[in-house]
């Protein structure tokens, strides 16, 4: 009770990229990662909750030589001058618990975890410097079968959460593939891994662009460069036309497995006259989102077609014809779970931006429609990511572990299910007892008190209750399917008014004159009846059960 | 893949004060945050979650001319010169929440929030710099069945997530009581509000350390002082012999009511003969922690005979007198809804530490014993506390916006819980099902596969499976139910092993070298029969449904 000075009224804001979340968003976001984490938990992964704070060191992003290291991240100093920091993502505090615990975990350690992430960057539309993410990682496992594990994982996470199978592909490539590319392009030297780094880069972004810019834009970037609409040019990677045409090749697998595959004239690995035969036939029916319409009969083959293809591509690189290898594994591993590639398939577009990805990489892609801002028709793109990262332990015990997982982007993915209309952003509010005699708030808290106990979500207006209008207007704004009302007069009679607020707003928005007469929406009945008449009004409208 | 220089390793460690949760310590806790989210929902609370990050200036703890405002808390400067802050508690957020958004929310608007909040304290044993709340509010509402319907939610959710009713109580003050015992005692004056705050600082200290010091402890604090077992000595409020009564009388309430109730001639309030024999003779039985002894017949009658007699007291102050309206008030909803003092009692020496109360108080306490470190019987103690808040909204806004609200300390809740034996710390892990044969990885994917389709946690090992002593030493690490077993002859003969890993540990623990050779732990099984037989397995050892 000191004397405080006169201080201005601060702004009640939240800072700058942040925001707040209410009723039905925070409870969806809930309930989705509880369906998430009892799918991780069923694949044998252990839960782990992490500090979000850690000190920058151990995150491990910064330059020493920077002043203050909070590039990206929301950092500062300790009074004993160390530097902490806010989480940025859930894998690198993974690394950190793994070399701190490794002694006392399970080995190979399976992980989940979810929570929010800060990211200290520019907020822009729909891009908040808080959200959440929901990772699942093997550490300790160099097995392709931990990576196919981690697919299948995320295909059934993906309909467990209601995206339904049709609507999502998970899309699989390996970074030693793509090594073998640029090898094989002229761009990667295994005796001198730093030159034409950043050719590479160019290669790599341009690869990234193919959604966005087709392929004769990808060419371009390629080459010499590209001149956009807007008259800018951006300059290329300089590659001549046979080391684009690799790349190219690559990068398009699929659109040009039907033209390349009469070319292959031994195709290297285990294909036969048998195999070769079917995939003829197969390779007339692939089109990139088209994959619904391959057979079942078919879908087991389609993954080591690609695999054939890309090995035709990449078979004088050492460490391509590895990644091929690798993903020759993972496509039957998941053939032998019943994983075909209606759900999960090999795709070479695949480049996910991380540079510490070091083999298979994956991401989960929403295949249906949605209309952007300016009312265009679009795909509705990404959810989950991942891949396999061999170094990142390294950095704090001095040996390579092996690692892979993935991370779903759990705000995205509400998004697309309520533009898919699987979720409505508005609850239903609770049953409103409304007060008619303020001396007798004792009788509506125990009505409440019953409806509660039966399981019923129930309150007491608790404002000001001398108009009675703003008791119904609350009641509207809580999106309360029923009020209770109980004057003196009902008192005295034994009775309570039930208005049933669906129905009346329905009436109220169709009816003519004579149905609003017809079907009256208040009830009259016996106190002793009111919980049972209230369940009755919740179950008619899909709210309770009986 | 630019040169990076050579750096020392950094340390994996958490930072200092912080930690992280594994397993069963985080889906116990998510299981009980999704238990009191249950309870809140059904009471009309909704859900709320606001950033972890707010403006300083919204926090509002700080002194505007501290150079860097991170006393309490983690605070930051931005590069656009805003000071951000973790947030401390769950409550400062909320007012914020109401004076930004309050003209879309219903007023009275009942929220409830959960999360990690953020203290830059010294850490110690137990205590950690990173911590959850679990809170429920409501923002608007002046009524005291507000804060009498928290107390009886704060009742139901700790029976909910398993503290049995008796092992608890929610005991209740008002800090307008208090108030005017201060003034009664002559260390308030209502027309001079800033006197004597010295001394009322040291009356409050006192009255909070009477669990500690006993009565006679807290009489020396109120006058002249106290010398510990040490030698040390602790300058008292100063109070003469008749305040010090005054303020003892207040809070040795429970204790002084047998002796008091003879003195009190004509009692104050609803006193009439009839309730003043109930009174006389209920009064006989009253003693703090034996509030199970009383009868159901007279628990509504203990906390109006609490009230009664704390009107005795401070008849003689306008506050004093208001306080104690209220108190009775509250005793009579909560009556009302069936909630009596075996769950929810009226009690003097609730005192809270936060200044910002203006109204009742509230906390809950388990009652059961424990053995501290010391191995010392003790009552485990506050799990949960609030109290109203009339003033918090004004800070933004100008405007007093009454506000009452609780928080539950969902961590020492779970240790309550862990204490009592309610919940065990050991999660059971998956069924693992072993490599024999590391070229045949898809069979044992299949396997798994077989297995979580038909819900059960089940995994393939993914470390290098040469070492098959390895893969046990792992099932047993991750506290495996159930290991499975396929090598090239079993595949040939078209079986598997299952070995009951709980069985084996009971077998091996317990048994005669007879016993162990009739009841055998591992069984062979056909093939087909696998999942049929682990779920028998998981079934008989309670971990499974049938």
């Amino acid at each position: 009770m000191a004397k405080t000075r006169k201080q201005p009224r601060p702004k009640a804001e939240t800072p700058k990229g942040f925001r707040d979340y209410f009723g039905a968003e925070v409870t969806q976001r809930a309930e989705m990662l509880n369906v998430i984490a009892a799918v991780y938990h069923r694949y044998g992964f252990d839960a782990l909750e992490s500090s979000a704070v850690e000190t920058v060191e151990a995150l491990g992003k910064f330059l020493p030589d920077v002043d203050r290291p909070n590039e990206g991240v929301f950092a500062w100093q300790e009074e004993d001058a160390a530097w902490l920091a806010l989480r940025y993502d859930l894998t690198a505090p993974l690394a950190r618990v793994y070399a701190q615990h490794r002694n006392d975990l399970p080995i190979p350690y399976r992980r989940y975890a979810m929570g929010p992430v800060w990211r200290n960057e520019k907020p822009g539309p729909g891009r908040f410097r808080q959200f959440y993410q929901c990772d699942a990682d093997t550490v300790g496992s160099a097995s392709m079968a931990a990576d196919a594990e981690i697919c299948a994982m995320l295909s059934d996470t993906l309909e467990a959460v209601g995206i339904a199978r049709g609507d999502y592909v998970i899309r699989i490539n390996n970074r030693k593939v793509l090594n073998g590319v640029m090898e094989v392009a002229g761009v990667l030297d295994p005796s001198d891994p730093e030159k034409f780094a950043h050719e590479r880069g160019i290669v790599l972004r341009a690869i990234d662009k193919l959604d966005r810019l087709g392929p004769e834009g990808v060419r371009a970037l390629l080459g010499k460069g590209r001149e956009d609409e807007s008259g800018d040019f951006t300059k290329g990677a300089g590659l001549g036309e046979d080391q684009v045409e690799v790349v190219l090749s690559f990068v398009l697998g699929k659109e040009r497995i039907a033209e390349q595959l009469a070319s292959i004239a031994e195709p290297a690995g285990k294909l036969n006259a048998d195999w070769e035969a079917k995939y003829r036939s197969i390779s007339e029916t692939i089109e990139v989102g088209d994959r619904k319409s391959l057979s079942v009969d078919n879908q087991e083959f389609t993954n080591r077609l690609t695999c054939t293809y890309l090995r035709s591509i990449v078979d004088n690189s050492v460490v391509g014809a590895e990644g091929v290898a690798e993903l020759e594994q993972i496509a039957d591993l998941l053939a032998a779970q019943g994983y075909g590639p209606d759900r999960i398939v090999i795709d070479p577009s695949v480049v996910r931006g991380l540079g510490y990805y070091t083999g298979p990489v994956y991401e989960a892609e929403l295949t249906f429609e949605i209309f952007d801002d300016k009312g265009r028709k679009r795909q509705f793109g990404s959810v989950a990511g991942g891949g396999r990262y061999d170094d990142l332990v390294k950095r704090f015990t001095g040996q390579a572990v092996p690692a892979t997982g993935v991370s779903i982007g759990v705000d995205r993915l509400l998004a697309a299910l309520r533009e898919k209309g699987r979720i409505t952003a508005q609850e239903i509010g609770p049953v409103v007892v409304t007060v008619m005699d303020r001396d007798r708030m004792a009788d509506y808290q125990a009505m409440v008190a019953e409806l509660r106990n039966a399981g019923v979500r129930a309150e007491v207006y608790l404002g000001n209750p001398k108009n009675f209008g703003n008791q119904l207007k609350y009641a509207d704004r809580r999106n309360s399917p029923v009020a209770i009302i109980e004057g003196g007069d009902e008192k005295a009679r034994g009775v309570v008014q039930i208005k049933d607020l669906i129905l009346g707003a329905q009436i109220a928005q169709n009816a003519t004159l004579e149905e609003w007469k017809e079907r009256p929406s208040q009830f009259e009945v016996a106190r002793g009846d009111l919980v049972a008449k209230v369940r009755e009004i919740l179950v008619a409208h899909d709210l309770g059960q009986a």
